[in-house]
C-alpha cells in the first residue's frame, strides 16, 4: 500500500476535497474582501443557509467539527450549566476534552446502545434542577448520523425536541455527517432540524467533500445570542472567512452536498451486503448511513489491513468501522470484498 | 467602491490567497491520506520546517493566529502560571480574550511606546517568583513585527531571550507577520527565532498569502512538550490537515514567504515615502515591516475611507493603520497618495 | 419538628461541630499570626500530618471538600489530562460541575455497583494513551469510606494502586469521610493511604466534628508539586489559616477523629441491625461506615420524614440514605426504628 | 519577637477574631442544621443584610475574599465578557489569576494614582462594544476601600454608577475593607452601595474580625441570577454555612462591624500623625481608612523589621504599608513611633 495516496475505509476524513469545491476556492480569489465574515461570500452562504434552514437561521463558519460542537454549546449555556449526551458522542469522546477544558462544560453521560438518545434515556440524567449541586442540564447534544453509523428519524428528532423544551432545555445537533443522514432518510435538511425543533446545528462540510469547512448554524438563534463573540474567543473565527464560506456554498449549490452523501451511502450498502454474503463475518449494527459496523476475525483484519486502511472500534469483539467517503469507488468494495472472501475461504 | 472587490489597506487579511498557494492546494488534492497530520504533506512540511528553523524543530499546523498563540503558551505552561506581554500583544487585545477563556492564562501587561518589550520593561513585571498570591510569571510573549509594524532586530531578540531565559521563563513569539520581520531585517526565519534563544513560535502564513495556514512551530522542544495535545483539545486539529500543510509549503518552496514578504514591504516603503512628503500629514511611526501608522485629519479620514478602507487605529489623535498586502500594487498606493494629496490641498 | 434544632439522618454536615474543636478554635485566638499558613498552628498541623502519613507527607488546609478534591487532582495533572472515577464519585455528581468549570478536568465515568473501583474497571477507561483525540487518563479518583457507605479494604486500595501506577497515572483518595473508613477497618490512616500507595488525599474533618476544615494532603508530594499554587488560584487559601488549621488538629490529637467517627459508625450499626428486625424493609448494601441505605415504602417514607430528616436517594426502588454522625444519639436512633416499627405495624 | 504571638502593621489578616465572634460561633453549635444555607443563622443573616442593604438584598455567604470576587464576577457577566478594574485591584495583583483561571475573566486594566477608578479613566477601556474581537466590557469592579488605603465618596461611587450603568454594564464592589470605609465616611453601609447604584458587593469579615467569613451581596439580584449556581461551581458554599453566617451576624449585630473599624481607622489616624511628627520619614498617601504608607529609609526599615512586622510595598521608593486592625493598640501604634524615632534619630 503505497503511503499518502490510497482508498481506504478509515475515515470520511481520510478522502480528499470534491474538485467542485476546489474549484470554488479558486472562484473567490480574486481582490480583496472584509476579514471575518463581512464578505459577500459569506453574505451568499447566509442566503444559502436561509433557504435550507429557514428564513429565522444564521450562519457562523468555524475550521472544525470540534470548534462548530464546543462553540454552539457554550453559546446556549450559563457558566454553571451542564450537556447531556450519550455516551458515544463525539463531544464526550473524541474531541481530547475540549468540551471540559475550553468551555468548562459538564457532561451528563448517559450510556446507549445504538448512539441514538431518546426522552427515556435523557430522562435519566434530566433531574436535580434547581439543586446548586448538579450541575444544571441546560442542552441536550445528539449526533446525526450518529457516531456508530445510524440515523433518527423526523420523528425522533421531534419526540426529544419536544421533551427536552418542556424541561426547559436546548436541543443541539452535532451534524457532522448531517448530508449522510439527510440522503438516508430521503428529507430535506431542515426536516429534522429546524422542523423538528432542533436550537442550534453543527452543520459539516469537511467529511462532505470540503478541504475544511464547517459552521455552527443557529436555528433558534435566540437559544444561543452570543455565539458571535463565543466563536471568536473559541479561536474558531477564520480572517479569510470567504475561503471557509465558498466551500461550504459549493457543497449547497447544486446539490454537492447531496450527490456526496448519497453516493457514500451507496457505497457502504454495497459493502454491507457483499459482507452479508460471506460466511463467517456479519454486520453488527444498522447501516442507516456511510459507515458499516462488521465483526471480522482478529486474524483476518491483521491481514485485510494490510492491503486497506480502516479501523478496529472495538478489540474485544473484533468490530471494525467501515467508512466510505464521497469518492469510494464500487471498486473499492468490490477489491475489499474480495480481498475478505479470498481470506475467509483461506 | 464596489463592495467585496476592491483594494485596501485595512489589513492583509483582506487580501485574497497567492495564485501558488491555490495551485499548491489542488496538487495535494488526490486520493485518501491519514487524516490529522500522518500525510505525506504535513512530512514533508515537517522536513521544510527544520531545514528552515534547524533540525531540532517540530511542526504543529493550526487554523489561525489566536490559535496558535494560545495553544503554544497553554503548552508552555502550567495551570497556575502567567504570561507577560506588551499592552499592544495581539494576546491582550484582538483575540476575545481566548488566552484567558480557553486557557485560564493570566496576562501581566506592560505598556510599551512601539510594541516592543525590552528586558528593563519585562522586569517591572518578572517579579514575585515563589509568591502564590501572584500568578507565577513563566512565558514571555512577544510580537514580530509587532502590532505596530516594528521589527525586533536579532540582537534585541537575543538580548531578551538571555534575560528571559536568566529568570527561568520561556520565550513565545507570535510571528503573525514573521515573513515581513525577516524580509525587513534581511536575515533568515531562524536568525531572530531559534538562533536567538526563542522557545516557541507561532508561524504565520494567512497574511503571508495562504488562505488560512498558521503553525506552531517548537523551536526548543521540550518547552512546550505537551504542544501535541495541548493542539487537539484547542480545537486546533485539522482532519484534512495536508490542505494546511501545503499552503505552509508553498509559501516555504521557491521562497514565496520572502517574495511576499518583501513586496508588502516595499509597497509600505513606498506609501510611507508619500506621505512624508504630503504637507499636513505625518508618520507616526517606524515603518519596519508592512505596516505605516499615519496621522491624518479626521475629515480627511472621512473621506479617503470613501474610496479606500482602512482602519482608524487612535480616534483621538488620528492616528491611522496602512497595512500593505503581498497583492499591494504600485498603483494602489499612488491612488492612494493622489487622493490625499488632493484631500489636503482641498 | 422545630426548624433549626433537631436531629437528622439527612447528614454528617447536618451535624455541629465537637466541642473540642470548638475550644481549639478558642485557644489559638490569641494575637497575631503571619496568614495564610505561616502560623505556628499550621505548622503544629504539619507535624501531626507527618506523624500520622509518615515524614515525606504535605499539608495544605482548604476550606471544603469540594475544594480539597479539584485542587488536589487539578495539581496532580496537565492541562489535556484526564480523571478516572466512579459514577457514583462526588467528584461527579455532587460539586456543581467544578472539576469540569474550575481546572477544566474531563472526567471518565466508570458505572459501579457499590461505588468502588476495581483495576478491571479502571481498565476499561485506561487506554489511549498517546491518542490526542482522547483526553488523556492521568489520575483515578477513589472515595473512601464511598457514597454508598462502602469502604476499600488495605488490599484493594494497594491492588488499585499498583494497577494505577503501572500504567503511569497517580491515585487520588476522597476523603472526605476517611476518619470512618479507618475506624471501620481497624487499621491506622496511613494503612490506606501512604502505605497503600495513594498519592494525594483529601482529608475531610468537617463531617467529623469539624466546623468546616479539610485539607489536601500531598502523600507523594513529587505527584503535586504545584499545589501550594493551585491552593490559591482554585480559590481555597485561608488568609486566617490558624483557624482552619487548628480545627484539625484537634481531630487528630487526642483521637477525637477516632472516637467520632467510630461512634458515628457504631450507630449505623445499630440502626442497620434495627431496621434488619423489622419485616417489611430491608437494608440495600454494605454498612462499612456510616451511612444505611434502606428500602422503605415510598408512603413509610412520608411519614417518617415528617418526624425526621433523611434523603432518598433513589425514588424508584424507594432507596434510602440514612446517615450517622458523631453527636447521633443511641436514643436518636431507637426512636426513629420505633416511629419506622410503628408505621410498618400501622 | 516571639514567634506566632505578636501585634504587627503587617495585615489586619495577620489578626485574631473579635471575642464576639468566638463567642457567636459557641451560640450556634447545637443540634442539627439543615447544610448548604438553609438554616436558622443564614435566614438570621439574610435579615440582617436586608436590614442592612434593603429588602432587594440576597445574602450568599462564601469562604474568603477572592472567593466572593470571583463567584460574584463570574455571576455578572457571559463568558465572552470582561472585567474593567484598576492595576491596584486585588482581583489583578493578589488572586493567584483566580478570575482567570477559575472563570476566564479577560481583565482590562487601568493604572491609577490612589487605586480609584473615576468615569474618566475607565473609559479608557470602556469601548469595543459589538467587536468580537475585543473581550466585551460588562462589569466594571472597584475596591472600597482600596487596596492603597483610600476611600471613594458616596458622589464618587455614584457617578461611577452611573457612568457604567450608561454604558449597559454592571457595577461590582470589592468590600473586603468596606466597614472601615464606612466607619470613615461616616455613613450607612448602604449610602455608597445600594444607594449609590452599586450591583454586587464582596462584603468582607474576616479582615473585620472573623475567623473568616465573607459574602457575595446582591445589592441587585437581576444583575447575578445565578449566582447561587455559581458559588456552588466555584467551590465557595460552605456544607455547615451556620459557622460562616453567625461570624457575618456578629459583626452585624451591635455595631461590631463599625466598632472595630472605627478603632482599626483611629489607630491608622494615630500612626499616621505620629509619623508626620518625625523628621525624615513621610506619609505617601491619604490615609482614608486602616493602611497608612509611609517612606521610610531602608536601613530604618530592616531595623524596624526586626521588631514588627510590615511590608515594604515598593522596594524603589522604600513605600511600606502599616496596617491597623481591630485589635491595635495605642500602645502598639506608639511603640512603633517610638522605635521609629529612635531609629530615625540614631
Amino acid at each position: 500500500m503505497a503511503e499518502g495516496i490510497f482508498h481506504s475505509f478509515a475515515s470520511d476524513n481520510y478522502a480528499p476535497a470534491h474538485p467542485e469545491v476546489l474549484a470554488a476556492l479558486a472562484s473567490v480569489n480574486t481582490g480583496h474582501q472584509v476579514a471575518y465574515g463581512a464578505d459577500t461570500t459569506t453574505a451568499r452562504l447566509s442566503e444559502l443557509i436561509k433557504k435550507e434552514f429557514g428564513s429565522q437561521a444564521e450562519v457562523f463558519p468555524v475550521f472544525n467539527g470540534t470548534g462548530a460542537n464546543v462553540s454552539a454549546l457554550q453559546a446556549m449555556m450559563n457558566s454553571w450549566e451542564a450537556v447531556i449526551c450519550s455516551s458515544a458522542a463525539h463531544i464526550n469522546n473524541d474531541e481530547g476534552g475540549a468540551p471540559e477544558k475550553v468551555a468548562g462544560i459538564k457532561l451528563w453521560i448517559i450510556p446507549t446502545e445504538d448512539g441514538k438518545l431518546t426522552p427515556e434515556l435523557v430522562e435519566t440524567q434530566a433531574f436535580g434542577f434547581g439543586d446548586v449541586h448538579r450541575a444544571q442540564p441546560a442542552v441536550v447534544s445528539i449526533t446525526q448520523s450518529t457516531e456508530y453509523g445510524t440515523v433518527y428519524t423526523v420523528e425522533e428528532v421531534k419526540r426529544l425536541a419536544d421533551y427536552v423544551h418542556s424541561k426547559g432545555m436546548k436541543l443541539h445537533m452535532d451534524g457532522a455527517r448531517i448530508a449522510n443522514a439527510a440522503a438516508s432518510l430521503g428529507v430535506s435538511l431542515r426536516a429534522f432540524t429546524t422542523d423538528a425543533g432542533v436550537d442550534a446545528l453543527s452543520f459539516g462540510g469537511t467529511k462532505n467533500g470540503a478541504i475544511g469547512a464547517e459552521a455552527v448554524v443557529a436555528l433558534n438563534p435566540s437559544a444561543l445570542p452570543g455565539i458571535g463573540f463565543v466563536r471568536k474567543s473559541a479561536m474558531q473565527l477564520a480572517s479569510k472567512m470567504r475561503f471557509i464560506s465558498v466551500q461550504l456554498c459549493a457543497l449547497l449549490e447544486n446539490d454537492l452536498w447531496h450527490r456526496n452523501a448519497s453516493h457514500a451511502n451507496a457505497m457502504a450498502q454495497r459493502l454491507r451486503h457483499g459482507i452479508e454474503s460471506i460466511a463467517g463475518v456479519s454486520v453488527a449494527r444498522a447501516t442507516d448511513a456511510n459507515a458499516v459496523f462488521a465483526i471480522l476475525p482478529a486474524a483476518v483484519t491483521v491481514e485485510l489491513q494490510k492491503k486497506f486502511k480502516f479501523y478496529v472500534w472495538n478489540h474485544v469483539t473484533g468490530e471494525a468501522r467501515l467508512m466510505c467517503s464521497w469518492d469510494t469507488k464500487e471498486s473499492d468494495v468490490d477489491d475489499f470484498l474480495d480481498t475478505l472472501r479470498e481470506l475467509m475461504n483461506g
